[in-house]
């Protein structure tokens, strides 16, 4: 039995940004991953000489706060996402520039309009802390978000751009979620000071995709690791967890840890997978188990330079029906050298795609490409696909999303302490959940929780 | 490393049913089971001199063909649920006596009858082995139960009247459930000839509570536990299992099994945290997660005689508001000695009250049970509560609600095999989903898939 202050368990951001702060305090502190990396839901893809993508969890803006000072911390530089020249809308075989955030689409756009207002003059109505103290919380519990957009708005066409960007903030769309969860959702757009709205979470510019990382956003994580200089194992999962009133026994494969704190730092579906003496209160177990993850992959191709930049377009897309991709990123390194274009295969398009043939859904995705930024898009020098679903230590992406009724029956257990068993993760966090700065947030409130608990 | 032809996971109803079909066709079968006891969410509490109750599933009815043949197989008996004499409906503090199995709210009932026709109307259309094919099967997934019945109905009576049945049918309520899978629960209501209503659903004389088991439900488990005399090892959490073309490996803490075919009979979100290799297919283990149990309880207090028959009441009672109960059942034994009464609480009511003092819970459904058959219920010579949400090897009860989207994303991946790994369980029905018939339906039809698939 090996002993240590504190056991992390995950190496994701949240659990090393506990760990760097347990350690930053001077307590003994080891981190055990299952994987053979760290990083969790980020994840650098290598391009050769020396250049690399993100195939997982990649921008951050303005009011992501501590992700962006854990970066500066540990010397991993931002840069914008590049925004100049026009995004194209693609919808009914037709494509369309425009500038800004929102698609052209005008039989939508005055619905949309309507929709985005009344979102975000209710999400100022949700207690960020507390979203089933909301003044219409059950009401608003017991109903899906889809079923709200239908009733606020008069057309499809609103409810369909919904769930274009829901398809990769949720992995799903908005049948899938209460609409409490989702005022909740949109409400942490923001920070202490700097109340969430739906802009800021879909912009670009100005909104939380305004910036990248040099180096890819695995490597705020890698630092990390390299910090904590021999303190993480890799290839560890944690199979059980068994506590008396002083130490917590902490089960891999291989070795068991003793600890006076442990901060679980795992998707919360992953956590109730646990095999926990005693059992884990069984509300808490219970609404870890409703926390499953959406469905999302990301697929990128590579090409010799980002040649739609020269044709006026950022690289960005919003593609309506009939694709597998719901929007597209100009994803090239700072440099513009090679040009990526990454597109987002989530929600009912992963349930759609997922099982076709890797070939068919390839030029599938590359004929998608293609509608918005012209054919040499089918004709990459590389392609490759990250399905987050099928990750053993992820089970989908990019976050949890809470059908009705679990948030008023089962919310307040999200974050309590389970004796001396902390909670960290990108969905222990109140703003910018399921974000890195969400993750980053909850490693922090784990690590003063585990001091405040001595 | 032991061998056998079929290893089966679980010794409830599913996987004893399926473990003695296989063996009657001569079958080296092993069942494995975590609890240290047969019979799942079937349980009988003891009340000495050779009495019994049941503190699990427990009733049966017409249609319910497949429970009460192997029943009667095995030798255990039916009697009738007592109905003798008039039901209680409490409300706001009065109580009201009225006959058959809708209670008398005048305000609510005509909306109920409208909701009641028209869900039967639409459960009609509903295909019973494809739920996702129905003509409306993604709108009708998209809503949630409580948005329909609202939409439906005029006042919020009818609303609720449904969440007191839904407290004890899904452990939860109109909120929580897909108005898909609400209609498809409710065509499930019946076997291959004879289509399912509401009314058989809630029925006790001619509905699904008409029959009780001489001796407890749980007896049925217990014969077929003798019959397989030596095959089923108690004792044995069931943790890993791996798989290869020919054969499969099943790891509990102690041993290792090796078969030619496994059927997996615990409850699916169980069964996802079982750790696979290959991995389940991430359709499969995102469905499984996604059907988490319900919360569910029942209170049982024990008197000298079932003293409310002589008042011309049956002990059976529907609670609206301030209660912690929704329903009560007379539970005495067959003779009638001693008088049981049983409370199902669940549901919103479970999350408001199983936290509370035990002693303060005790003292608020005794309360309701005097509420309904007068003081003398305040004074029992027993008391015991069986809390589903508690059992490790259960977690909720009684059965699995998935919400919006679930059925029409993930649906089929239900009952597909997994290489030679076949799945069995309550959940894996379609007719009686949930119910004890279910689960022997489901135990037969993969005992039928073994043997298909030698």
């Amino acid at each position: 039995m090996r002993r240590s202050d504190v056991v992390v368990v995950g190496a994701g951001l949240a659990g090393l940004t506990a760990a760097r702060e347990l350690t930053a305090a001077g307590r003994d502190v080891v981190v055990l991953e299952a994987r053979d990396r760290v990083g969790g839901r980020t994840l650098n893809h290598d391009l050769g000489d020396g250049k690399v993508v993100e195939a997982g969890g990649q921008f951050a803006g303005p009011t992501q706060d501590h992700v962006l000072a854990l970066a500066k911390q540990v010397g991993v530089e931002t840069f914008p996402a590049y925004t100049q020249g026009a995004s194209v809308y693609v919808h009914g075989g037709r494509a369309r520039r425009y500038r800004g955030d929102i698609p052209p689409d005008p039989l939508a756009l005055p619905d949309l309009g309507i929709a985005m207002r009344r979102i975000n003059q209710l999400a100022r109505k949700i207690p960020l802390d507390a979203p089933w103290r909301a003044p219409k919380a059950r009401a608003w519990d017991s109903v899906t978000f889809e079923s709200w957009i239908r009733h606020t708005t008069a057309g499809s066409g609103a409810l369909d751009l919904v769930n274009v960007l829901l398809g990769s903030a949720f992995g799903g769309s908005a049948a899938d979620a209460s609409l409490l969860y989702s005022l909740w959702y949109i409400a942490g757009f923001g920070n202490e000071t700097t109340p969430g709205t739906v802009e800021r979470g879909i912009g670009v510019t100005g909104g939380a995709q305004e910036f990248r990382f040099t180096g890819g956003s695995q490597l705020i994580s890698q630092r990390i690791g390299d910090e904590l200089d021999g303190r993480v194992v890799l290839g560890t999962p944690v199979r059980a967890i068994e506590q008396d009133g002083d130490r917590v026994t902490v089960r891999s494969d291989e070795d068991t840890w003793s600890a006076r704190h442990v901060v679980v730092a795992v998707p919360p579906a992953l956590a109730a997978r646990i095999s926990w003496r005693p059992l884990l209160p069984p509300q808490q177990d219970a609404l870890f188990s409703r926390m499953a993850f959406g469905a999302l992959m990301k697929c990128e191709a590579v090409y010799p330079e980002p040649f739609w930049r020269a044709d006026g377009l950022n690289g960005q897309a919003v593609f309506r029906h009939g694709s597998p991709i719901c929007s597209m990123f100009d994803n090239s390194p700072p440099d513009g050298e090679p040009g990526v274009l990454m597109g987002f295969l989530g929600g009912p398009q992963w349930h759609t795609w997922a099982t076709r043939p890797p070939r068919e859904r390839r030029a599938a995705v590359l004929r998608a490409f293609a509608a918005a930024v012209g054919k040499p898009a089918l004709q990459p020098v590389a392609y490759f696909e990250q399905d987050w679903v099928g990750e053993e230590w992820t089970r989908g992406g990019p976050t949890s999303v809470p059908g009705t009724g679990v948030l008023t029956e089962l919310g307040p257990w999200r974050d309590r302490p389970f004796g001396r068993v902390h909670w960290a993760g990108a969905e222990h966090s109140d703003h910018w959940n399921g974000y890195m700065d969400g993750a980053v947030r909850s490693g922090e409130t784990a690590a003063r929780a585990v001091l405040g608990h001595e």
